[in-house]
């Protein structure tokens, strides 16, 4: 295993130490716990705070996002794994104004138990909690069964409008609207040409032969829709974007916000070979880029493979889009 | 080969169309050469100009660091191989403002051969031009010969302080004197556990064994100082910081911008870890962690391996470690 760690078994409360000590200027552990961390300045005073949580093993997603103009707070659970409702309850309550708290996190089954359990509990104690779940992953879901996807890398879109919105002032319910109207316009696919290895584990999750790749695999490596010959940038390109533009569907006149995303592995040049034809494809059908993103969002530690997310955008979400962030691992001005 | 990419061949150029298509808003192709790259608002007024240059597969460096508060330009090669002086002279034409070009670079001896070219043919079109040679690379040369050595990470520190001081409206003998402040005052050392693979080849440059890292690999492959076992990350850690402290050396009381750079292929998770020790090591020195850089700031593609930078700082580097820059891959406010 060609990792740079100690003990696997401290993987993540270690990565977790060494970000609160290169970022204390931002971050802070909520309760001195590493695997509840919130803003340095939270509660952020007269806002709604947005919360999240997930996993190890994605940076950026989910922690990266924690800052001014995304996330409050984040609660982090083992590698792949969802945080505990205990970890939850404790970002809930440090990033809390008394504005409320929108919970925003990838649909995966363990992290809605833990979030729910959280919400209800923080409920007890007077916290009015919503959630928005992200489900962006059209290869885990037919497309009459959206709501029932997973998160993938649209996240990052989530975390920036929901974000964005709060920090304007909004109620609750505004800023959960927001981040639904993000939700139902975003799609994402991607294509993993190899696996990651699990620290604990010291040996790759599945293997994915030298000259094949998977179609549509989950972020933890879920099945994906289809094991095929490995295909050329372009090729990549074009199946990417035929599963994301037909799905919502996007449309000629639509602009969008692009996303094409590292799962880790893959470098920026090959990134931006992606980004060159996708760019082609969806002038040819009409879809302007409004804004691109391009690098390493959403990750499985080192995966090679790629995403491609796309979200519609109108008046209000261009402008959210837009407004200033500022995390650990995204800054824009 | 497990890459996404089309003909290798086409590899930089499309690569480099994608990125001008992606940040067309920040960057602008000189004379319409996508491998002569330069601030969109080239050549930007009243300011002495910074130029650099290199092979491609490193990004972010060295193309990632052009915009504003660092580079003004950039001659881009094919993959690990210096760029052309025509290239270079194209660059220089388009960033000049009339107030000189200060080149700065990695000391490679075709990058050095093509920029001196460039450099005298720009002094007969009247563009003075001064150079700076980066040699942060510890394992490279002894410390003696210490202005012999590679330039690898520490480049991004050379670009951020020159094109700060270039901003203020600086002369180009002082945007040099400051520039080579920064590379006296820095010193880096890396560590591979694996290689890279060149497009055009299709296979590793060379091989690690799954047990085995190499301290003090370059950039490129160049043979490190040591062949050995595996590490844990405290061991690597603890390796890194005695290389760079004690080259130097950094002392007790010395304040530091620290660089913990991936090679590519490491996820951000084991860079914290690294972090972590490092901090920790650092501290016990009595050396004072006065800003930190953890991530993927100059890579070998997907090579995995990390590196270590230090930059011993006095106010006058401080103030230009902290001017906001904007550029493709690095925003500060």
């Amino acid at each position: 295993m060609k990792k740079i760690i100690n003990d696997p078994f401290n993987f993540v409360d270690e990565s977790m130490e060494g970000i609160l000590a290169a970022h204390s200027n931002l971050l802070k552990a909520a309760e001195g716990n590493v695997r509840a961390i919130v803003r340095a300045d939270a509660p952020a005073a007269h806002k709604v705070a947005v919360a999240t949580g997930g996993g190890s093993g994605h940076l950026p997603v989910f922690l990266g996002y924690v800052g001014r103009g995304m996330a409050d707070g984040c609660a982090v659970g083992n590698v792949f794994s969802s945080p505990t409702s205990s970890q939850m309850k404790q970002v809930t309550k440090a990033v809390d104004s008394g504005r409320g708290v929108l919970y925003i996190y990838g649909r995966y089954q363990g992290d809605m138990m833990n979030f729910d359990m959280a919400a209800e509990d923080c409920a007890e104690d007077g916290i009015e909690v919503q959630t928005v779940l992200v489900t962006d992953d059209v290869a885990s879901a037919p497309r009459e069964e959206w709501q029932k996807r997973r998160g993938v890398a649209g996240l990052f879109f989530a975390y920036k409008i929901a974000g964005a919105k709060a920090e304007t002032g909004s109620d609750l319910s505004s800023v959960r609207t927001a981040a639904e109207k993000a939700v139902s316009n975003m799609r994402s696919m991607g294509v993993a040409l190899g696996s990651c290895t699990l620290p604990t584990v010291g040996r790759p999750t599945f293997s994915v032969s030298d000259d094949e790749m998977e179609i549509g695999m989950g972020i933890h490596g879920e099945a994906g829709v289809q094991r095929c010959k490995l295909e050329n940038a372009d090729q990549i390109a074009a199946t990417l974007v035929d599963y994301v533009a037909e799905d919502l569907p996007f449309c000629k006149g639509d602009e969008v916000a692009v996303l094409v995303n590292s799962l880790g592995g893959t470098p920026l040049e090959e990134l931006y070979i992606l980004y060159r034809e996708i760019n082609r494809l969806l002038t040819e059908r009409g879809i302007q880029i409004y804004r691109p993103y391009v690098g390493r969002y959403a990750c499985s530690m080192e995966m090679p493979g790629a995403s491609l997310t796309l979200m519609k955008l109108d008046d209000e979400l261009k402008e959210l889009l837009d407004a200033p962030a500022e995390t650990p691992f995204f800054v824009q001005n």
